[in-house]
C-alpha cells in the first residue's frame, strides 16, 4: 500500500471515530502524521491524553469499508494529499480553539462535482435561520452579484439567510457549496432536500462529519469554523445576539478573513448581532454585492466609485453663478442689490448671473424679488 | 462707553452686514478685535481684501438700533464676552473652511430662555428632510433617551429627522435648541411655527444670521457648522447621499466631535449616506440612545452592558451536562453509548446527565434514542 493510500485510510478511520474539530487529534495528526497516529492509537490505549476508548472504536472501524460505503453514496473523501485540498484550511493550524473546537479537519467528505480548490476565492454568506424577508432578499442579491463573478458562495444550507444565499448564487448560475454539520450524504434540515440535491449536482455538499453522522451542536460549531476557514471573507447578513452566525464571524476574525456585515433597521432583533459586529469594528459595513467584491477582491480588482448621488442642476453652473445662487433666499424674494451684498459680488455680475439662473429654472421672481425655484431646492 | 459694550456694538454691526461663516471676517475679528476691525472698516474702503462695499454698508448700519429691534422681538445678542458664550465654538478658529464657510461666529442671536453654556454637553441629532417613519421614530427615541439625562438636543428644525429630534426631546422634557439659517426671529420652515415657538419658550432658537435675515444656501451651510461645533457629538439618523446632514457630519469630524450614525435597511436611499459614513469609519454605528450616551459620555459615565441576549436553558447547565447536550443529535435519536462516544465521556456519567437534561426538558426519547427537545434548539 502506498504511503498516500495508507494516509488516506488512516484519516478515514480517524474521521469515522472522532468528533469533527477535535483539536487534540488535529495537532497529533499534524505532528506525527495520520498514519503513525492511527497505528499508535490502535496499539496503545492512551496516546497523549486522547480518550482511552478511542483505541477500541478505532479497532472496530474499517476505513476501506467506510470509503466504499461513502463512494456508493456519491461521497468522496478529500485529504491534504489531494490536489483539490483547500489550502486555506491550513490556517486553522495556528489558531486557538473556540468552544473546544479547532484545528484543521482530518479530511473532508464531499458530495458533488465541484473541486474544493475552486474555493480559493470563495465568499461565505451566513446569517440567522429566523431571517426577515429583508435579510433573505439582501442575502440572495449579494450572493447573486458575487456568484456572477464566478466566486463560489459558501453557506450552511440552514433555513433563512443560508438558504437565500445558496438560492441567490444558483439563480445567478454561480457555484455554491453547502458545508453541513451532519454527514454529506444526509439532508439537514430535511425541508432542504431539493436544495441540497441541487447543490450536490452542480456544486458540492461538504462535511467534516463522516457519512451517516447526525447533526449535533458540537458539529454545528465545528462546521462554522470550516465555513470561515474555507473562504476569503464572511458576510453576515442578519444575526440576532446569540446567532450561530456570530460564531462563524468570530472564526473569520480569528483567521484574519475579511468580515463584513449588512446593517438593517435598529428596531429589528435580527440585525442586532450584525450591528454589534460593525459597532465594535469587528466587521465592515457593506450594503451591496459590489461592496462585498471590493472588500474581498485583490487590491484594485473591484474598486467602487463612492456613490455620489445623481447630478444636480447646480453642479453644471459656473463657480460665479453658484455663488450667486447660494445667496438667493429660499422662501421670500430679495432684490438683486441685497443678493449682491450677501454674495459679496458687484451688482452687474449678480444681475447677469440671475438672468442665467432664471433661464435654467433655478431662480424665479416674486413680488419682493428673486427667490430659489423649486428645482434648486434639491 | 465700556470696552465690552463697544465690542458688542461692533459685533452687532459686523453681524448685521456680513454673511454668517465668512472666514475672513472671523479671522480679522479674532486678530484685531471686533472694535478695531469695525472702526478700520468704517474708515477704510478695503481692509485685508474684504470687499469694498462692506464699509459703505457698515456706515449705514446702526448697531444700537439693531440690538433694540432684536430685543423687541425677544432676541438677545450673545458674544464671546458673555458668560453664557459656548466656548466649544472656539474650536472653529483652528479648522479650515468647508465650501468657503468657516471660523467662529461674530456673535449669536438667541430667542429663548436657555443659556448657551447649557450646550456644553449637548448632542446634535440631524438627518434627512425626507425621512422615513422608521428614521423619524428612531430619531425621536434617541433624542428622548438623551434628553432625559438633561443633555440638550440640538438640531436644525427642518422637516423630517430634525423635527423628530426636537419633538423627542420635548416629549422627554429635555432641553432642546434649534439652530436656524434665517434670523432667530423668523420661522423657517413656516409649517414649524408652533414647534419653533415652543422651543423659543422652553429652550432656545439660535442663529448666526441677524434678525430679519432670510434663509439661503450659504446660511444653511454656515448653520451646519454651528450645529457640529456647539455639541459634543452629532448623530446622523438618515441621510441620502447628498443630504445636508452629511455637511454637518463633515464639520463634526473636522472638529473632532464624536460622529455617530444610525443604520437602516440597505434598500433605503435615506440611509445610504449614513452607511457610507459608517463604512468609511468616519462615524460609529449606534442603535439606541443608550449607545449614544455611551459614545459621548465622559469615560465610564454611561458604560453599556454588551447585549448578551436572554439567558438560554443551556446557560444554567453544568459544564459536563452541556458537553453531553452538545453531543445529542438534533433530529433523530441516538443511543446513550453513541452519545457517550461523541462526547468523549463514560456511559455512566452520560446516562445520569441525560436524565437531568430530560428533567429540564432539553432532551427527549424517540424510538431510536435520545434527541434534542425543541426547547434546546434555541
Amino acid at each position: 500500500m502506498s504511503a498516500e493510500s495508507a494516509d488516506r485510510l488512516a484519516r478515514a478511520a480517524l474521521s469515522a471515530i472522532s468528533e469533527p474539530g477535535d483539536p487534540r487529534l488535529a495537532v497529533l495528526a499534524d505532528e506525527m502524521g495520520a498514519t503513525v497516529l492511527y497505528r499508535q492509537l490502535l496499539e496503545e490505549s492512551n496516546v497523549a491524553g486522547l480518550h482511552t476508548d478511542l483505541a477500541a472504536r478505532l479497532a472496530a472501524a474499517d476505513p476501506e469499508r467506510v470509503l466504499t460505503d461513502a463512494a456508493r453514496q456519491g461521497v468522496r473523501f478529500v485529504t491534504p494529499s489531494d490536489t483539490e485540498w483547500p489550502t486555506r484550511l491550513d490556517d486553522l493550524t495556528s489558531v486557538a480553539p473556540i468552544q473546544e473546537r479547532g484545528g484543521p479537519p482530518i479530511g473532508l467528505w464531499v458530495r458533488g462535482p465541484l473541486r474544493l480548490d475552486r474555493l480559493d476565492t470563495a465568499v461565505a454568506v451566513v446569517g440567522s435561520r429566523s431571517a426577515t424577508t429583508y435579510g433573505a432578499d439582501v442575502a440572495a442579491e449579494i450572493a447573486a452579484v458575487v456568484g456572477r463573478t464566478d466566486r463560489c458562495i459558501v453557506s450552511g444550507a440552514a433555513f433563512g439567510i443560508d438558504q437565500a444565499a445558496h438560492r441567490g448564487a444558483i439563480a445567478a448560475d454561480g457555484p455554491t457549496v453547502a458545508v453541513l454539520a451532519c454527514g454529506a450524504d444526509r439532508v439537514y434540515p430535511t425541508a432542504h432536500r431539493q436544495l441540497l440535491d441541487h447543490i450536490a449536482a452542480e456544486g458540492a455538499v461538504v462535511s467534516e462529519t463522516a457519512p451517516g453522522g447526525a447533526p449535533t451542536r458540537i458539529r454545528f460549531l465545528s462546521r462554522n469554523r470550516l465555513i470561515a476557514a474555507l473562504t476569503v471573507g464572511t458576510v453576515v447578513v442578519e444575526a440576532a445576539v446569540r446567532s450561530g452566525a456570530l460564531n462563524t464571524a468570530n472564526w473569520a476574525s480569528r483567521l484574519n478573513r475579511v468580515l463584513l456585515g449588512v446593517p438593517g433597521p435598529v428596531t429589528s432583533a435580527s440585525s442586532q448581532g450584525v450591528h454589534q459586529l460593525i459597532r465594535t469594528g469587528a466587521a465592515t459595513l457593506v450594503t451591496s454585492g459590489a461592496e462585498v467584491l471590493e472588500a474581498v477582491g485583490a487590491a484594485g480588482e473591484h474598486l467602487l466609485e463612492v456613490p455620489r448621488g445623481r447630478e444636480l442642476p447646480r453642479d453644471r453652473l459656473t463657480p460665479r453663478q453658484r455663488q450667486v445662487l447660494d445667496a438667493v433666499p429660499v422662501a421670500h424674494g430679495a432684490r438683486a442689490d441685497s443678493i449682491a451684498r450677501a454674495a459679496g459680488l458687484g451688482l452687474v455680475e449678480v444681475g447677469s448671473a440671475l438672468v442665467k439662473l432664471e433661464e435654467r429654472g433655478l431662480v424665479e421672481l416674486d413680488e419682493a424679488g428673486w427667490r430659489l425655484a423649486a428645482r434648486a431646492h434639491t
